[in-house]
């Protein structure tokens, strides 16, 4: 093969196992691996760094589909460049039951897949986070003499990515933090599922991202590999992060639905294949790629070399700085301090003697604060409510940009960008040596519910923290009260959640979730929470998510109750334990801080904590009905059903009946 | 008092009546009412058409504040220009439970505000909306002779807004639609709440909205309300969407706080306070205005001789065109035709009768095509999945810009811009004389919550049309298969969720959506679903969103059983009546198309449908806690609790259990 034709060859393996794939799966996207085989090319042959045998070795280039539709394309180049557990029959199984070929990409389930793409925009923004982490991490561990942190970001987007609101989120902090290894490969394809973009999105994009302060490559003709070879050693250069606008032919190949949006999302059919076969000079079986394509295609011997390379570098580093040789590779896996137990056991305790009524998200702090001394990794931020979240804490540098680029620090103000934060957060997580975090108020969790929810699928340890957590936020009213948020963030799965009560169950909170293998949402109170007393057997027990806090054993009385409450509200379910008694009601104060978590205790933990046949009121500032899981239909909530009001908190909680006087009404009502 | 002087006493009693308020208040944002005093000047004063003595005439300007925590800036103008609905003593209450000044505006509480607004960028989105409507309804009913929708729409945005990406999403899709008459003023202050934005936003915003297509307006100073009267001059004549880019001074006038990020969101101080009065040269008592600075504002009269205006020009254009009138009076007015009733009526009667086994997306569309007959004023359109949501209809013209502006049509492109998009739905809602609906996958409602959220809030009469409602969208995985957002959506207040089990539910739940005086999300399947048999009483109780499809009464057996299912799992339950009778088991299926509405008919309804004592199991294929609130305790829910997976449709629900043999297998093991 000629050079010329051992690319087109290349790209043609992509185009028609893309193909073949889809039309076994009878589903899938075959338009976008289609139009952006040449691109590929480019980039994983030409630039990408990466080994094949070892698709986790730190210092590899990160590469995101921010188009995750076009799986195939990964699937193929994955497959083409020597990933040996994506051997060629798991291409077949494409988007079949727990295939490693789902129908968008999913990270932990195919090797080589950084994160999980196709809610469009986000892959964007979490390779916009691996950028971000590369560049602290570089800075915190680089020596002048040896890099042990030195590679690229690369994405590719298209149309959809750059219409959704999260990519100007991410590109405009991306710009502003002047990320320099951060390289976009835009589809310029023209197409979207509806038809042409004209239509609907005509925007100067190379403009919109000069104005974020990007480099931006024009007009590069997205099907030749040499323009974009050279467009890709150009960004490198820049100095800013780069958008290349590849001019592309969506479905390019196939001879009668190239160009047309037809050919974005279903097969092409068996007459088209057909034809695209004869048209690419493409005689081989399905799924059959001649040995001199996979030959032209195999990385391994390069990616050995390369990871060969970054060891050599990475044994000297070691030599010349043992501590931070191990230091980093304790942040790169992931790993806690070994002083991590007994670090926190101390600081749970400390905080406990210091019995003090503050807000939690105050508490919040103090716990950042304390834990930041042992765990460097934390790199906290805010979509512009730093001074309400409290994410910062003393120490904290806040990361900024210089003309040099982004300069280390350890909390990051994300603008006003709740969605783009926490995919941001996501990027970081899953690029490894930082433990990232991000706040905003609670209600606003609804602008960044998705990256929620991918963090969660993807389980990312991502933490995200969450203030002014219910009508206690008062006067700024029901647009910045949540109501139903903490239910419906508890309904994602494989997402904690957590309410906590005060100091303690905060400090708490943030252990687990700093241990949890998956992401977790931390919610604070914006205001003060009297401090608890507690036995140490039930401090350990807030562990589990959901444990009794009081019995009311004094005397004995006529009937039994158990409140549950959470948050804000256990203080007013103790305040209610010795009116209930003198009504005849003899109460267990049940704090559930992480329902989530309790519901993964043994059953008899949760027998013992919730015995049946007790009758049972949840007590909680927010919907009622996910509290029926654990009152029953026999027990009774008090919860908040309607949009909350603009008032003074104090005056909120006695309108929506947040009082002893109701609860002790209530229980009567319940027992009568 | 010499004209300029009369500007800035004006200007000054705006920040006078804000920083008292919110001083008194103890609560609330004096920095944007004091930076935008002039720029409020300038266009309340000297452009915007409006009659305090009827905020909701047709042909109004609509003015939207998108930073709504600068509310005592609307709240001081509407109450200086004359609304006497706000009288001083509101302000006073500014903040305390039900006063009509919330701390954020929020449409139905206050006369003369168009939206609520606080959640930062929707506002904007919304005023896209409006513009939108008016350009579209000026297309409809306009004359050449005789205009009756002639008005502009314009809104104040901060920093805030234009960090976020609906902002971007907004702002592009209005460049693109060319919509000439929305007039954007940028409070471009430099600060927001963490600080300097220079950190965070370092956007070349002028850029950013030229490469939409924009016009813009550099570098006005703010403070100059002569040059901010000229710049809305020349945005009137612009014939593209206009950003005016305003620098101001947060807090101008407070002499230690003015320019600085704590004068944002916290009350100046008594001592400040007083320095500005003596600052501002404002002697005055707190909330004592004087009666030349009345005199000044008051727009009574004029805003008396617009509408005046305006009702004499459409008296003209009714006697020209009086059907045309009764029309546009009917749609502004948000009635439905004399005919409704019948013609739905004898459509879901039509519906019933074709006996269709087809996906209730297509259902959908079908009572789109049937209703959009007798409704023109049918506003839909789709985030870029058109041919999947089925939004469209076989009359309906897409909407699309040419060099004139935005051209008449039935049906939105909204490109890949779920937020967007449902904010500008709202915008359209609250606008009048169109009904909007907007789709996407179910999954992405994720995208758009806070949208659906600000709608419930208002009772916009938005709708959201969700597609692709479950696993049953089988390959695309679980990135795209919605889990836990049916319950999620339920949980939001004043919010509708219908899911159609089939054709005839489909019709019915459009109807119920079209009837409210509020938001429903109208979620539908990718996939076919049977033709159910019903009675005309069935047919009726629909509407109740919960009712008895099916009871075993054949033979007696030893077992009673309520199956609760919606959408795509009616069938099943149906399916499983038979097996169930023959293990002893008489269940009665319940289709529970809407929840929401369910639970507002009167208890006698839902005893009837569910009568106590009788174990029941829900079957959905989301999350299962939603539905304790039906099953309690003692009942199951076959439900999916984990994240799906990518495969075909039947495989997933096999492998989630979603069988008539697991139904049968739990309902045993649930009775003996």
């Amino acid at each position: 093969m000629s050079s010329t034709s051992q690319d087109t060859r290349m790209a043609n393996a992509i185009r028609v196992l893309a193909i073949d794939a889809v039309q076994q799966a009878n589903s899938g996207h075959p338009g976008m691996p289609m139009g952006m085989a040449e691109i590929a090319v480019a980039l994983w042959h030409r630039h990408l760094k990466h080994n094949p045998a070892n698709p986790h070795w730190p210092d590899r280039d990160r590469f995101v589909l921010s188009n995750g539709h076009g799986s195939m394309l990964l699937y193929a180049l994955l497959h083409l460049t020597g990933y040996d557990k994506l051997p060629i029959e798991e291409l077949k199984r494409f988007r079949q039951l727990h295939s490693k070929t789902p129908g968008h990409p999913e990270v932990g389930i195919t090797p080589g897949v950084e994160t999980t793409t196709g809610p469009l925009g986000q892959g964007l923004a979490n390779a916009v986070g691996m950028a971000l982490a590369e560049a602290l991490l570089a800075q915190e561990f680089n020596h002048d003499e040896i890099k042990i942190v030195d590679h690229y970001t690369y994405a590719f987007v298209g149309d959809g990515c750059l219409m959704e609101g999260i990519s100007h989120e991410a590109c405009s902090l991306a710009g502003t933090l002047k990320l320099a290894k951060l390289i976009v490969l835009y589809d310029d394809n023209g197409i979207s599922i509806d038809g042409n973009v004209e239509h609907w999105f005509a925007d100067n994009t190379p403009q919109r991202f000069e104005a974020y302060g990007w480099h931006v490559i024009r007009q590069v003709d997205g099907h030749d590999v040499e323009a974009v070879d050279t467009a890709i050693a150009a960004a490198k250069k820049a100095g800013k992060p780069t958008l290349i606008c590849c001019r592309t032919v969506i479905g390019k190949g196939a001879p009668t639905k190239a160009g047309g949006h037809d050919v974005h999302g279903a097969p092409l059919g068996a007459v088209e294949i057909a034809a695209t076969r004869i048209a690419l000079d493409w005689p081989f079986e399905p799924f059959a790629i001649p040995a001199e394509v996979y030959a032209a295609w195999g990385a391994r011997d390069r990616g050995a070399a390369a990871e060969a390379n970054w060891r050599e570098r990475f044994d000297a580093y070691r030599a010349k700085y043992p501590q931070q040789a191990l230091e980093f590779m304790r942040r790169i896996n992931g790993e806690l301090p070994a002083n991590w137990p007994e670090a926190t056991r101390a600081f749970i305790a400390g905080t406990y003697a210091k019995a003090e009524t503050i807000a939690t998200r105050k508490a919040s702090q103090q716990t950042i604060d304390g834990l930041a001394a042992i765990l460097p990794e934390l790199l906290g931020g805010s979509a512009d409510l730093t001074g309400s979240n409290l994410t910062n804490w003393k120490a904290a540098i806040p990361v900024r940009a210089t003309e040099h680029g982004v300069q280390f620090g350890h909390h990051i103000n994300y603008g006003v960008r709740e969605f783009g934060m926490s995919a941001v957060l996501n990027g970081i997580a899953l690029h490894g040596g930082y433990r990232p975090f991000g706040g905003t108020f609670l209600t606003f969790s609804d602008y960044s519910r998705n990256a929620l929810r991918v963090a969660a699928l993807m389980k990312a340890r991502s933490i995200f923290v969450f203030t002014h957590d219910s009508i206690g936020l008062g006067e700024d009213g029901p647009t910045h009260q949540p109501v139903e948020h903490l239910a419906s963030l508890r309904l994602i799965p494989q997402l904690d959640v957590w309410r906590a009560a005060d100091t303690v169950e905060t400090a708490v909170a943030w252990v687990h979730a700093i241990e949890r293998q998956g992401p977790s949402c931390l919610v604070f109170s914006r205001q003060n929470l009297p401090f608890i007393a507690r036995s140490d057997a039930q401090i350990e027990n807030i562990a589990k998510g959901g444990y009794v806090l009081r019995d009311w054993n004094e005397e004995i009385v006529a009937h039994k109750l158990i409140l549950l409450a959470t948050g804000s509200e256990v203080e007013l379910a103790l305040a209610a334990i010795e009116p209930l008694a003198r009504v005849g009601i003899a109460a267990r104060i049940v704090s559930m801080p992480a329902t989530t978590v309790f519901d993964r205790q043994p059953a008899d933990w949760r027998e013992l904590v919730l015995p049946k046949g007790v009758m049972r009121m949840a007590i909680e500032a927010g919907v009622s009905d996910y509290w029926r899981k654990y009152v029953g239909l026999e027990g009774d909530v008090i919860g908040l059903d309607t949009f909350g009001e603009s008032a003074p908190a104090a005056a909120l909680f006695e309108y929506f009946g947040f009082t002893v006087e109701n609860i002790v009404k209530k229980a009567r009502a319940l027992l009568s």
